[in-house]
């Protein structure tokens, strides 16, 4: 998507044609700084330090560490090593298990001289399948953004979204954005209510920027504000993200994402959820009962981040001096409050059928 | 209540008898400094600054600073200029209106002589009035508490609130913590899941502070992270202030409470509201309809403010550059998810009829 009016992804190939180049997202939404790849080395510092984020773009970079390594050092004994460097970095993340083993699984087999080319090669093509993936669920859910906007009740069609699940976290695209960024740049009236998120401030970071970047209309809301619009018709549909969903369609998401979803069905706003098929699992069925949720550091609570009058970027304490947070992750929406969820395959009902007739497969 | 093992109340007479001693409650939570207010002028800009806030402190300030003003020149007079000079601080507050219409209507009729005695006189009461209505919510409120842990299921009783409800809005006690500080200093065995309040997060800088100060177990959480506690068994019950009731007992209250009472009634949780009769405006039905909703300045969203590691308090900015922020300051939780309302008359349904069966009087 566009950054100043450039069209940009979250990974490319550096103008040599062999380093990487990817957006150093640690430093969003206070400063725009691209960060050139060298090594497998400098990959697995940037994915295990957060300078690239998001599930499929941290498959994407590992993908691309492997051709880097194979470019330094194409022996046999150097595909394990760079596959362990790397999986260590993030071990949870399932995009970059997957990506791993489908690089290893390609170049295990190849002579060392074809490995480095056949690594580019396939890690263009992950990069792309990811962006056209994307793009998939962007056209389908801009549909429900058109529909709205039909109905011509006159100004933008208002849609709340939560958390970060926009082209930063992805190749390209985005998924929840994605509907978003198809029906804005067909010229579709409408304006975003992005939530803040704490404790890690995804929206106010990420979301709020790249909106911005693009030059979609947005404004940033107080997690706590959303149900109070929807009260007042300030919104006409909610679309989020998911970071797992299972076969019966509930979506566990970032926390908060849950009280969004009740005041939706409160109020009778829709409630969708972008995907990629990546995310689903197909052995679970009850996420409340089986998905386990993060907690992950206090101090994600306690203290917070923001640029000061110079523009120097100051870590500041919130909370009393030897007070102790509780910091969940995630949260688990069942699927009763979805209204539906959109993957690259379409729309379907957020319930075993009705994903089971988009992936009929899985049958 | 207690702040390092010493009672204090949030305005009291300084040992000299005559001049008043406030908390700088701006000052919170990362330094406890008190505050000598010798005449009106300073007790205005004590009120206008947010160095005490809450109804009933505002209030209770208001009618010492009457006091103090006719401490200093009791001529007929200086009542109307005290008393506009008072009220133009904080136009919207009931409290403060009431307060010193009260401290008007006793001092006119007075000769000037008396009116200095006289208004101390009526000041100290208004405070005494307010801590033991408070104590009142706390008793009747306690009993909910006391019953859960009488089902002795083990571990503390979890109590969810949102906001600052608590003795620094009040005189003493609070409305939301009363019940919860009557509960611990009787030895119940209990814990506060701390919302933090966002924007202005009353939750992290007075909540969790008094909490502490008074020895009561509590944990700080995003406001994102209620649902799931409630979702996993982890809340017994939440309590939460209001700052205007209708006759139909709808609730409004800070941004977010509308939230986490949908996920009460989800999970099944009890959501009780605590307040005084003072915020329950007899003339109204339908909150959602009939409430205005304050809007506050965009900037609460887009900055924060917190201590560094050397100590020392700054405001940063979270949000992009040129980032827009909406700033609805309440919500309005209608009655048909609120539990139960406790007053300082008792407990009662959320509804006109439980309402008017403790003040037979607005029949």
């Amino acid at each position: 998507m566009k950054v100043n009016g450039v069209d940009y992804r979250t990974i490319w190939l550096a103008e040599d044609g062999w380093a990487v180049e990817i957006i150093d997202q640690t430093k969003l939404p206070h400063a725009f700084e691209t960060h050139r790849l060298e090594t497998v080395e400098a990959a697995a510092v940037a994915i295990g330090d957060m300078l690239v984020r998001g599930a499929p773009l941290i498959g994407a970079t590992a993908a691309y560490a492997m051709a880097l390594a194979m470019r330094s050092d194409a022996a046999d004994d150097n595909i394990p090593r760079a596959h362990d460097l790397l999986l260590a970095t993030r071990p949870t993340a399932v995009n970059l298990r997957w990506a791993l083993a489908e690089m290893t699984a390609l170049l295990n087999p190849l002579p060392p001289q074809q490995r480095s080319a056949a690594a580019y090669v396939r890690a263009a093509e992950i990069c792309d399948q990811d962006a056209a993936m994307c793009h998939a669920i962007g056209e389908h859910g801009a549909a429900l953004i058109e529909a709205v906007a039909a109905r011509g009740t006159g100004g933008p069609v208002n849609i709340l979204t939560h958390c970060n699940a926009g082209w930063l976290a992805t190749v390209d695209w985005g998924t929840a954005l994605a509907p978003i960024y198809v029906a804005h740049d067909r010229g579709v009236d409408l304006h975003v209510w992005v939530d803040e998120t704490r404790p890690r401030n995804q929206g106010a970071s990420l979301t709020a920027w790249e909106l911005a970047s693009h030059g979609v209309p947005h404004t940033l809301i107080a997690d706590n504000a959303g149900g109070h619009l929807m009260q007042h018709g300030m919104v006409d549909l909610c679309i989020t993200g998911s970071d797992r969903t299972t076969a019966a369609g509930d979506v566990c998401n970032k926390i908060g994402t849950y009280l969004k979803a009740l005041a939706a069905k409160d109020c009778g706003v829709p409630f969708h959820v972008a995907l990629p098929i990546s995310t689903i699992d197909w052995s679970m069925g009850d996420g409340l009962k089986e998905i386990p949720i993060e907690q992950r550091d206090e101090n994600e609570v306690l203290e917070i981040s923001g640029r000061d009058a110079a523009g120097e970027v100051h870590t500041v304490r919130i909370a009393p001096e030897n007070c102790r947070a509780a910091n969940y992750a995630f949260d688990v929406t069942p699927a009763r409050l979805v209204s539906g969820l959109i993957t690259e395959r379409g729309r379907c009902e957020a319930s075993r059928q009705g994903l089971l007739d988009l992936y009929p497969e899985q049958r």
